[in-house]
C-alpha cells in the first residue's frame, strides 16, 4: 500500500461527514477528489480548497482513486456500490462510515470485487447540524472510530485506514465484529436518539425552556437529527435497538416503582450506584 | 429596602450552590456571612475570601442578616426554619434555591414569621461535581431562574430578588406558582435525570464509552447526580414526576410502533416533527 500522502482520495456524498473528512485530510494526501449530486457544493468545497475536483459522474472520478470514502447513508451507499461497482480503479482500497454494519458487511462479503478491499468504519462524530456547509462544526478530536474489518480486510489495509482515522484526530479506534457494534451503537446511539426523539414529542409548549437548566437541553439536542438518515439506521437495526428500549424500559420500570413506593432508601441506592458507575466511565 | 451594596448575605448551606452563589455576589454586597455544619468548608472559603465570616452555629450569623439564602435540600430547609425561625433578624428577607416548590410554598404560606419575607426561588443551573470545592464549575451567565411567588410578598422584596439574581449573571427570570413550577420541572428536569439514571443502570459494562459518540455522554452526564438530594427531588414531586414518566412512555411507545411495523413513511415524518420542534426551542 502507498503512503497517505501519495495517494489520491476520493470521497463519496460531500455532506456534513464527507465534508468534514475531506477537511481532516486536506494536505496530508496527494489529492482530494468527491463526487456528490449536488453541482454547488462541489463547487463551493473547490473554491475553499477543500477539495482539488468535484465530479457529478463517479465514472470520471472513481477509476483514479487509490482511497474511496464512501460517506452516504446505509443503503443509499449500497445500491451505489451495486452500480459503481465496475468503475473503481484496479486494487482501491474502500472504506464508509455507515452507522450499522451488518447489512454493510454481509453485503461486502459476498459482492465486492475480488481485487478491491473495503474496511467498513463507524467515526463516532457528527453534529445536529447538517450538509457540506456545517462540516467545519463536526470535530474528530478525541472522539472514538469503530472498524468492522471483513474476513478478507488484508492486514496492511486495515492498517492503513487506522493511519488515516488517527491522522484525521481522531484518538480511539475500536476493531470488533459488525454484530458487536451493532448492539452496541444501538445502546450508545440510536437508543439515545430514540430517547431524545421521544422527550420532544410529549412536550408541544415550546416555552417550555424557559424552565430548562441543562439536563432538558443536554438529552434532546440530538433531537434535531437528519430524518431520512435516522430513520434508515433504525429500520437496519431494529431487531438490535428495539431490544436496547426493551432493556431501558425494564430500568425505567424499577426506578418508577421506587418512585410510586416511595422506597426512599432502595431509590437512593439505585441513584447512587448510577451515580458511581457513570463516574467511572471514561 | 436596602440597595443590594448595602446588605449583609447569610448563605446556609455552604455546598455546590452555597459556594457558587457565594462567589457571584462576592463584592457586590456589604458583606457574606454563611453557616454550615463543616468547619473545614468554612475555613476554605474565608481563607479563599469567598466568604467574611462561617459559623457553625445559626445563632450567630441569622440575627445580623438583611437578606438568607438557604442552599439546602428541600426537607433539610423546612426542618431548618422549623427550628431556627425566632433567629432571624426583624424584616429579613429569605429566598431558597429548592428544585421543588409546592412543599416549600405551602409551608411558607403557614410558617413564615410574619415580620420576614421569603420569596421562593429556583436557579436552574448546577453540576455533577457536587460541594463547595466544586463551586466555580457552576456557571450562572445565561441561565434561567425561576421564582414562585408567596401571596404575601411584597412587589419591593421580589424586585430586590430579580436584581440580586440578574447581578449573578442569570439571563432569565421568570415567575409563575409553586404548581406550574413542578409540573414543568419534572419534565425538564427530573423527568430527565430519571431516564439519565435508567439509561446507566440498564448497561453495566463501562467499556461500553469507546462506542461512545457524544450522545451516550450526553444523556449520561446527569447520572452522575446527589443521590440524597434527587431521592427528595423525586419523592417530593411524585405525583408530577410519574405523570411525565408516563406521558414519556406513551411518545416512547408510538415510535417504537412505527419501528416494529417499519413504518418508514410514519417513522420519517415523526423524526422531522421533532426535529423541527427542537430547533425552534430557544
Amino acid at each position: 500500500m502507498k503512503k497517505i500522502e501519495d495517494c489520491t482520495f476520493g470521497v463519496v456524498g460531500l455532506g456534513l461527514m464527507g465534508g468534514a473528512i475531506s477537511l481532516a485530510l486536506r494536505g496530508k494526501t496527494r489529492c482530494i477528489l468527491a463526487c456528490d449530486v449536488d453541482a454547488a457544493v462541489l463547487e463551493t468545497a473547490k473554491r475553499n480548497g477543500v477539495i482539488d475536483a468535484g465530479f457529478l459522474d463517479p465514472q470520471e472520478m472513481l477509476p483514479v482513486c487509490d482511497v474511496v470514502y464512501l460517506c452516504l447513508n446505509p443503503l443509499t451507499m449500497l445500491a451505489f456500490l451495486d452500480t459503481w461497482m465496475p468503475s473503481f480503479g484496479t486494487g482501491a482500497l474502500l472504506t464508509d462510515i455507515a452507522g450499522v454494519k451488518t447489512p454493510i458487511v454481509t453485503a461486502m462479503e459476498e459482492k465486492l470485487r475480488p481485487d478491491l478491499d473495503f474496511v467498513p468504519g463507524h467515526p463516532m462524530a457528527g453534529s445536529e447540524k447538517g450538509g457540506f456547509a456545517q462540516a467545519k462544526s463536526c470535530v474528530f478530536t478525541g472522539k472514538n472510530y469503530i472498524l468492522t474489518p471483513l474476513k478478507r480486510n488484508k492486514a496492511e489495509n486495515i492498517e492503513f485506514i487506522k493511519n488515516v482515522i488517527y491522522r484525521m484526530g481522531f484518538s480511539r479506534v475500536t476493531e470488533t465484529t459488525a454484530e458487536d457494534h451493532d448492539r452496541k451503537i444501538a445502546f450508545t446511539s440510536q437508543l439515545c436518539h430514540v430517547i431524545a426523539a421521544a422527550l420532544i414529542d410529549c412536550e408541544p409548549d415550546s416555552t417550555i425552556t424557559r424552565f430548562g437548566g441543562g439536563s432538558f437541553e443536554d438529552l434532546t439536542r440530538i433531537a434535531m437529527l437528519n430524518a431520512p438518515q435516522w430513520t434508515e439506521l433504525f429500520l437496519e437495526n431494529k431487531r438490535e435497538l428495539l431490544r436496547r428500549v426493551a432493556q431501558f424500559e425494564g430500568s425505567l420500570d424499577r426506578l418508577k416503582a421506587l418512585i410510586a413506593g416511595e422506597r426512599k432508601d432502595d431509590l437512593q441506592a439505585y441513584l447512587q450506584t448510577v451515580r458511581d458507575r457513570r463516574a467511572s466511565m471514561k
